[in-house]
């Protein structure tokens, strides 16, 4: 899965980055502009004794770039956060499948009910994620009354996880399972719960957006007004100087807000389609399934989703 | 939950970020003063021999911005961990109702109780964290003596875990429960203590006080000096840049002030109504009742509370 | 117990940060004199070729900002630690306490015993890290013989916890706990040992020396040389500058100096007896034991010891 | 296993620091050549009324290289990881063995399976994480039938996992685990699980490509239009300061792309042959097995893989 | 074990910090002596056009320190680490003699066997990542045949670990011990066993080798070119300045290599020796065991090893 697109140096000069570059162009063209007003007004507005220097500009420039690399922290620990959840989403489940396979090796229509639940349960949290309809996902994977339980439900990934832990309580009841090796699984289940619960978490809280706020209006008017700064010691320079600082502000914040959400469906969002199928073609290959689905390809532009 | 006011970037420009323009507002004025009588006045004192340069402020001005994301990792890092606590509230009393539904199906009187106590912990603990009466929130789920127990406890959410351990360990007596599921129910509890000592903690210790004072005093001075060094370069366009710069700065303080302090009832504060009216909503679903109590709304500046 | 003094924000201009301002006063003394000897003495000087600009100090003055920062981050980490630890304390003894009382409701003797060892052991643990004589404290709650071995012990905390273990392991052999339940309350013994040992580590192993020697010397002739520097722009405003900085500079170096060592009774340090205090009082309070011991106040400068 | 080659330091300077020097020579050539052109067209391009001064130029290094510090970070602390992942894989199969010898001392026959089971593991996730064939490092640990089952699977490390698991499901029914000890067991396959997953993890997703983009091409930007902006000043130095600063710049990104994939086989990558002889004699060594294979050593530029 | 010497700070300017002055010694005489060229020569090169400005310096100065302010942050995390795994093992020794203690108060013979095996695992270790002779530290607290099985073995303190599993097995099976209060001290094993592999992964992964190549050869170089830089403003005052600047970043430089690798013997390493005698004393302590050994004192430097 991975992916890295451009290996050449020279062609990543010019590639592609996704979703940030196409957010910013309309700020550069203004950059640009008031670039081209600064050159061609600067002599007018000298006379008026309005003068602009570019030593408060470096003070003030350094101190946003050390904001930036604190809000390019906050945000990328929101995605590694994220990802880190995802990984742990996998792990368990196929360890929890694990176990059932060892304790129960001769139950095959329990290792292959439990398999459904869980391929179900990460489908679900993806949809729940992405606000999306999960029913087309979970159709395969839950019975019908299942199904029907869980799109009625306000919480249906939690509901999913609600019908994994009546699955193992049933198998303690049978005798198919004692209380210490129910209390494994149920272990497993409470990790599923804190995956669960901490992506909830990351996709309800943003970043305090105030930070937000705060960061862009100063990036903003920073680069509007670095052109007039610049200009009485770079005159036709200005435009190319001045572009080129605002594209390193302005693409570290729009990046930083990217990240943040890391549940989007962007270029530098997580793969959730990817590593959902993943899962199912883990989980399956395990209980000797076969065929399994075919694993997923990034796009022309390298990008899965 | 997730607010997101203002997508569009212009107006982001403007939008007002909740208190901490406020607080800074007077603070800016005394800037703009300031910048215009360093402009009135800035050729008699040259005059006098009395001098300043921007070089000094540059060096001064980096190393508080240095201090300052050190100060805001510091309330920012306080935030996260308040939230994650909330989060595990959250996931812990999910478990927990989970473990109960697994191991008891039968016994729906005790999953209503436990479900009770689980929402009254966490709306005790709102209370508790915010100083505020939790009389109206804990009547409907506690039964008369347990809600005169709590109102007369000094650690009123303590005590509320307190009758959760008495409720599973009656249950234990009972057989319900052998040693070992006792065990697995008893550690949730032992997450929820965590939770309620770790939020006391956040609340009862801030970031030493020297440092709030400290850095307020350099960046306070510094902003009230700095127009008397940009005046020399400047001149009429030193009110604008100074309080450009001033904003900057005041602004992450301000910010990193609020942060420290995340259980109060600003904007950037967390939403904590929210947060125990989610939990309650979850515990209510999963043991089926209804109807469910309705989501809480932001209002019309997008804030929770 | 959150200590928030001089919350108008033009008194805390003036407001007294405890140590720290004590410490460096003499320090600010010298600068001011350095100040003074630069501004009579410069135009005798640069005579003589000899010549100081700020450039180089401004390049200097930022790397020991940056520097700074990474101490002040190692000493923060430490405070912050230190107060987690003390934090699980306290949520370690209620769960312990809530164990014993869910297990053993109709033991009053066994959780009155078991409170008081704890409670011995929170304040043993306060007097061993700050060297002082645990005595008066531990004698209310421990037994004469107790008291007798402890007091004559070299590892006193560490023996009230042996004596929990052997409490706990009494309950195991009379019947009282099984082997699962003796387990459940071995582990939180566990995590008091953890508390223990981390606490003793915080104070047995400073920051490396050589970090506070390094940066303490450059911060030092850093101040004494700015004004020599900054005298050649500012002529009479070279002390007023160079204080400014200086005070920065000085206050960040000797806060990150006191936060390294979090056990101390200064104004920065952790207020150990009140957390002693509310440990106290929260496990007599689980007990229903009253009148409870009243909760710890401020002094007049706003602070707990 | 500590390499530390050169511990002179005057040869430091001029020793080969393995992949990072060779991928960046043709990007200084480019550097020498852009400074030659500035130096030799400097006076005409002066004349024009083109540009460049270096005072926006040290804005934007000290911005780059406070986002390379960020970068830098985040490759590192994926490294870091990584090495904890390995590190967690000797601990946890040393600490599974040395529970089969605990628990069956008596049975030679089961020690020695489970070693070559965990031995094959460590391998077999070598292999998957750098796209090799496992078939010769396994062939001696599994027999034909396991073989042939992992090679044919698509999740081949995570097959091995499941083939443990079954080996202690079998012991557990043989009775010669009972289910506690069989859950102590089972504990460290998860853990062993953790390790696979998180080790898939950092392998399939690399630190979002748009941060590798934007820091890339401002660096590259900026190395080559430093000349320019140096030559005024510099004259005939411009090009050994250009390649200097130039240098200090691209190693350290060069650097951080690097350790961003810490599978690799490059010199600052992870030796995972090293650390696989490692396991597999400890393994052997527990079992009293003889001769141990010989320990990997470095080759003559001090380099493991 | 607190160590600060030097608590006057006028004393502590001229304080001898251990090895890293030493170490950079020969450096900053080299940095003196290209002062001095500096200064006798730059009339004449500028003549030749040659010629530095700070400006460049400044740029790449700031550039150095936010570099080496991560490396420090590197090298300090590992030292911090090494400190937490030693911290642990004190905590995880005592922890298991308190359960051995409680479980079984009538066996003083297996209470002293265990607390020799571990006392036994710390010397063991310590002489491991040190690389020397074991023997007269393992004499006293291993029997002759156990000592000659260490020896003989390449991997002696993880062979020390396996007796200890055995031990607790043989406790086992002679029903000293059920499944349940054997899995509780197996669980301490195991935290041995995650300190013993930390420990060796920290020894035997340094932070990559290319990190402290480029960084020295950048700090070198910009030390040895500053005086050239700085020759043009500050005269005869360029010797002062630079050796303070190259003073600040070697130390810097050096300090971070040595906390690198905390397992050494200098003044910044870890007190290996103190700390096993700590827990050795800790150990005899909690078996009533006496005389203990005696405290170990800090040499004339105040240091211990």
């Amino acid at each position: 899965m991975i992916i890295r697109p451009h290996q050449n140096w020279f062609f990543r000069l010019f590639a592609w980055h996704g979703s940030v570059l196409s957010k910013i162009t309309f700020r550069l063209s203004l950059n640009v502009l008031m670039s081209i007003v600064a050159v061609i007004s600067y002599q007018w507005y000298e006379q008026l004794g309005v003068h602009l220097t570019i030593a408060p500009f470096s003070l003030l420039g350094i101190a946003i770039a050390i904001f930036l690399g604190f809000r390019n922290n906050a945000g990328y620990s929101r995605f590694v956060e994220a990802r880190n959840l995802w990984g742990s989403l996998l792990i368990t489940e196929r360890t929890l499948l694990r176990q059932i396979k060892s304790l129960l090796p001769d139950e095959p229509a329990v290792q292959q009910k439990v398999a459904k639940l869980l391929i179900a349960f990460s489908w679900s949290l993806k949809h729940q994620l992405r606000g999306t309809d999960p029913t087309a996902d979970l159709y395969h994977n839950l019975t019908g009354n299942e199904l029907a339980e869980v799109i009625a439900s306000p919480m249906p990934t939690n509901r999913i996880l609600l019908m994994l832990g009546q699955e193992i309580g049933k198998l303690r009841r049978q005798g198919l399972l004692s209380d210490i090796t129910f209390g494994l699984i149920d272990d497993k289940l409470s990790e599923l719960s804190h995956t669960l619960g901490g992506c909830e978490r990351l996709a309800s809280t943003p970043v305090p957006f105030a930070y937000t706020l705060i960061l862009q209006r100063t990036v903003y008017l920073f680069c509007s007004l670095l052109p007039f700064a610049l200009v009485t010691d770079l005159h036709y320079m200005t435009p190319f100087v001045s572009v080129f600082i605002s594209y390193t502000f302005l693409s570290w914040d729009s990046l930083a807000e990217e990240l943040e959400d890391p549940f989007g469906v962007s270029a530098n969002h997580l793969p959730l389609n990817a590593i959902c199928n993943t899962i199912e073609r883990n989980l399956l290959e395990m209980n000797d399934q076969s065929p399994l689905p075919p694993p997923m390809k990034p796009d022309e532009h390298f990008n899965l989703i």
